[in-house]
């Protein structure tokens, strides 16, 4: 029997040079909500979604391709881009068809980092698409690298817990000797049936809900409701 | 009424300069077991335990103080020194009044790293003092660092257990803004009961326990055995 393939949660950006992704598939996560809104987006239809890591290259790659420009910081539009950064902004009849110049902080950072360190497969993970990463890991039967976005390379509840709905159901088919992928399945096997309530005590409740944006949050905590795999290809995330 | 100290936990000795630690407290925590040996030793009489970073400086610090030198790898004492890393080594008829000059990785690597970030108070915590660090922090009612020295800069569950242990104890004389803390609160109150079961989960144990190591392991998550609180002065740490 071929031994089982190797699986690892990284906590923060910062701790991902700690581990060889080389030949791996690595799972960007950040549930809010870079990673949400980049499933959602391409569930409504989007052709493709161009993650940049600055406003500037967001506006130029906006002029350049036609691109819907969207980015946030503090909960409002950042000035000179055309959107935002919630999910509820693209529905099929705004988004089908057309490509989305997306902007985040901590999401477009750690998934530049883990192309640099060579891994083989970026794809992107959150609730919204739980089911599709789920089904790709399996059908793959590669080592893979669940890497958390944190906040500002903090450590957050949010992707623990999505890591952990991961490891719930592709566990049997792994070899996990990884404590962080342990605290995650604990963390999300204690709290998957109160995650509205449960993610209100993490700091980035905090920060969000004051502009408002609680409702976005428990749609990001929701399974599986645009049900697609973003796959990076050539600076694009695609449906894979 | 004066606003509350803010307390935050750090996952990794990679995460650390992330905090702004001048003028805090840093409670460095290495349950397997550097800090579970260093409260251990000083509570069964040793004058003072000196942490060194490598062997060298050891042998050096031992031949100079005519201190016990100790320090392990791979659950074997090092070559040159005289004892090991296990608190079960250093019983009073042994240890009291002795210089103990201790080499780990993980723990002293990360308290030198904490002194260097400007630290005002370097204690180190573990499941045998657990008491005595509550009491400490909340006499000073400062802010607090509690920083996990995880295994070469991976989270491991045991520190984040102790740093839970912790929490529950002084949360309500804390402002904490810290997912860190809420997984490491939530993971303790989780298993609280069941500390010796968890702990055979952790990739920690199944390093160890393969050098015959297990009653060790358990003495290390059992709390309030060598209730002292070893504080770092001038390059020792001695009963505060």
């Amino acid at each position: 029997m071929a031994a089982k393939p190797q699986l690892h949660t990284i906590l923060s950006p910062r701790l991902l040079d700690i581990y060889d992704v080389s030949n791996s598939i690595v799972v960007i996560i950040d549930v809010f909500r870079a990673t949400s809104t980049i499933a959602t987006a391409l569930y409504n239809g989007a052709t493709r979604v161009i993650p940049v890591d600055s406003v500037d290259k967001c506006i130029q790659i906006g002029q350049h391709t036609g691109g819907v420009t969207a980015g946030e910081r503090d909960g409002k539009i950042i000035p000179g881009l055309a959107h935002g950064n919630s999910p509820a902004e693209y529905p099929r009849d705004f988004i089908e068809g057309k490509t989305l110049v997306l902007t985040t902080t901590n999401g477009t950072k750690l998934l530049h980092m883990a192309l640099q360190s060579g891994a083989e497969t970026v794809v992107t993970g959150s609730f919204p698409n739980l089911g599709a990463v789920v089904n790709f890991l399996l059908a793959k039967n590669q080592n893979v690298f669940l890497a958390c976005s944190a906040w500002k390379d903090r450590f957050n509840l949010e992707d623990s817990l999505f890591a952990g709905a991961v490891i719930e159901q592709v566990k049997d088919h792994f070899t996990i000797h990884c404590d962080s992928s342990l605290m995650a399945e604990n963390l999300y096997q204690q709290h998957k049936n109160d995650l509205p309530e449960f993610i209100q005590k993490t700091t980035h409740w905090h920060r969000l809900a004051q502009y408002g944006l609680e409702a976005d949050l428990i749609y990001c905590v929701t399974p599986n409701q645009a049900n697609v795999l973003p796959l990076y290809r050539n600076g694009d995330l695609v449906v894979g």
